[in-house]
């Protein structure tokens, strides 16, 4: 693999290899530890991210890497320089890998025509956000051995969500259905062609599924007139107590982060038995290593 | 030790320990340069810092260890992520320790409670700064072999100072004699109970000490009404030239930075023969290499 | 060599032994990659810099340094500290190199008076930026073999330029012959004392030129009044495509980054097959761990 620039195109044996590969990162820090020692990791974000930063570059300095960590504040992004030219100046300096977030979709498939380095796609716009859902795929693996027949409900605000899209895409592939809820408002179209079936009715939906990923709300939306009030969608669309009790036993509860409590998932639930979300961090971290081992 | 979150209830015996265990980091990368190679630190700042952030980072660097920057501006914590949402995200990455400075006295306390990594206090609030009142211990021990029948004078802001309150704390443990002196709005009730006396006359308490420890006055508090002016502080307990002279022969001069220069400290006191601000800070990163290495 | 303030005072041997020793360096990781270990560098940034900070960062990563990345903002900077008071507070914290960029011109020499560490001028005020003048030297004598009967043509804004400055002495101590042009506004007196040529010709230069090194138009400064409008600029001073066809067969096209295309170089220049702009990138990260190697 020469760069991970999403989970379009992959084969389910592609997929299962990676998967493989990062249980030899778990437990920490057991497989190759200086495989990337005197190397650098680029982490490109021009966007704002903590979460997914910080797993990349954990990742790579368990991996005995260096990381440069460049954010587009104060960079010369605000005086101007283009996409490109930032990205090539970087490159010139010699890092291994370049792990971009951008608010544009395809920046990072862009960006992998003009560089010679590893490009790793850390979420680009609407598009793609490959590593979380490798991770997620992970998690359910290590539950459920294999995923073929079970069944991942994936809801909130889709249509935003380079998050379900990604995860579309790779849990179909590893022969799970996918089945996509929201407000109509936020279902984009194309969610059947992608392997999804959809439905905005999210009590009908709950009791077949074995895991449901509950989606971060953005309430920075919020004034965007397709979005309903947080008010309102926490009442349709939120996993609170009473709906998870309508879950199968033993079905698990995810999400990428950062929550709104009270929101998309109440407290309670996602600090419950059936909650697997502090995995999903850890596993990233495992992930990651995979694919900054296989990438650089 | 599994956490350090202050000095409160330490037993002088365990104090002295870790002491002696900071002298094996002077002079520089003569002990156990490689004791944390392949792990990660993580300072986690949800208060401003250079100089404890920077201390801490250095120590951790020169032990081997990887050191993950997390800083609360632009995190998930400014779309509502609540602490211990945060810091368990952050542990879940793998670190070997949680530096953490916060506004609220007790934040250490309760995230120690909630992680099973070590959680090191580099501030919380007007409660503790434990690594201050160690290197600070640290650097009067280099000078006098022992605390016993030594008399501190700390001048200043004791009200807002987490500083004071770990010192007053280590140091009577230590033997010392504590005087704190300041402003009576800038006093606090309760100094009694942590072992020192208490005065407001900065003149007749200077000649018996054999160390004098100027707190910063933070300035961006001078709209609050218990505070003097600075010009008013700065005559009845700055520690000018004239004062200065009044000191015991051999007695040194402290201050924890940054300094208001002409404020608490006239300059050519802050770099004059009594001053050991500079050892303060050199002696800081070696302390500060004992605690990781104790509690990671 | 102890500290690298400029490049005013150094003998042609000099710049040559640095520059026979930053070969070492390319390609990437062959010279010294230890070099470092255990050690760390600290990047003292009072002025906003990605590029060259960046490229200090990865210098020092490469020779398995570890990096402070301190910056003014958010520092005790902003509570009033002074420059000595902060650069001694970071020196006591024990790194084996301070790299500094500041607004004041000699900046990093008072430093250099106070600190017993080796400081680096990563850029002070209009003064000087040695380390820019020697990847560029680097570059033109990787393409050229020696730079004796060469003419170099500097292009811009030489009054603001510490580029300038550092190229001038460096390129002529090499046995260049430098040619400065630019507004007249914009071209500082005593350029002949440093030992360039002066016009304000652009296109009576440009043909004896075997290298063109264009500068940066600062258009944070567009309101001061002895600048040119954007528009105007570029009509007299711009290497746009018309004017680079009137270059000599093999000369060169410079830019220390980041350009503003259309303005000062034209895209297609900037991208075309004179261009060494990346080049110069690639051998500023060999030409500082050189530095590194040599100050540390």
């Amino acid at each position: 693999m020469r760069h991970l620039l999403g989970i379009e195109g992959w084969r389910r044996e592609e997929i299962e290899t990676l998967l493989d590969r990062a249980e030899a990162h778990l437990p920490r820090g057991s497989a190759n530890a200086s495989v990337l020692q005197g190397k650098v990791v680029a982490n490109l974000f021009f966007e704002d991210s903590t979460r997914t930063r910080t797993s990349f570059e954990m990742a790579a300095k368990m991996l005995g890497a260096q990381v440069l960590n460049w954010t587009a504040a104060g960079s010369s992004v605000s005086k101007g320089e283009t996409l490109l030219d930032t990205v090539r100046n970087i490159e010139a300096t010699g890092p291994v890998a370049l792990v971009i977030r951008h608010r544009s979709s395809g920046a990072p498939h862009l960006v992998a025509k003009h560089v010679r380095c590893a490009v790793i796609n850390a979420g680009d716009g609407t598009h793609e956000h490959p590593s979380q859902a490798l991770l997620d795929a992970f998690t359910l693996r290590k539950h459920w051995g294999k995923l073929d027949g079970r069944t991942v409900l994936i809801v909130g605000d889709i249509l935003h969500s380079r998050v379900a899209r990604s995860n579309i895409l790779c849990l179909t592939a590893l022969g799970a259905r996918v089945v996509a809820c929201g407000p109509p408002t936020l279902l984009p179209v194309g969610l059947k062609e992608l392997g999804a079936e959809v439905t905005t009715n999210l009590d009908a939906a709950l009791p077949q599924a074995d895991a449901v990923m509950c989606l971060r709300l953005q309430l920075e939306r919020q004034s965007e007139s397709f979005f309903p009030s947080t008010r309102e969608f926490s009442r349709l669309f939120g996993l609170n107590v009473a709906r998870s009790e309508k879950m199968k036993s033993g079905a698990l509860v995810m999400h990428p982060g950062p929550i709104n409590r009270g929101v998309e998932l109440a407290p309670a639930v996602a600090d419950g038995a059936r909650s697997v979300i502090l995995e999903q961090v850890a596993n990233g971290v495992a992930v990651r290593r995979a694919i900054l081992e296989v990438c650089s």
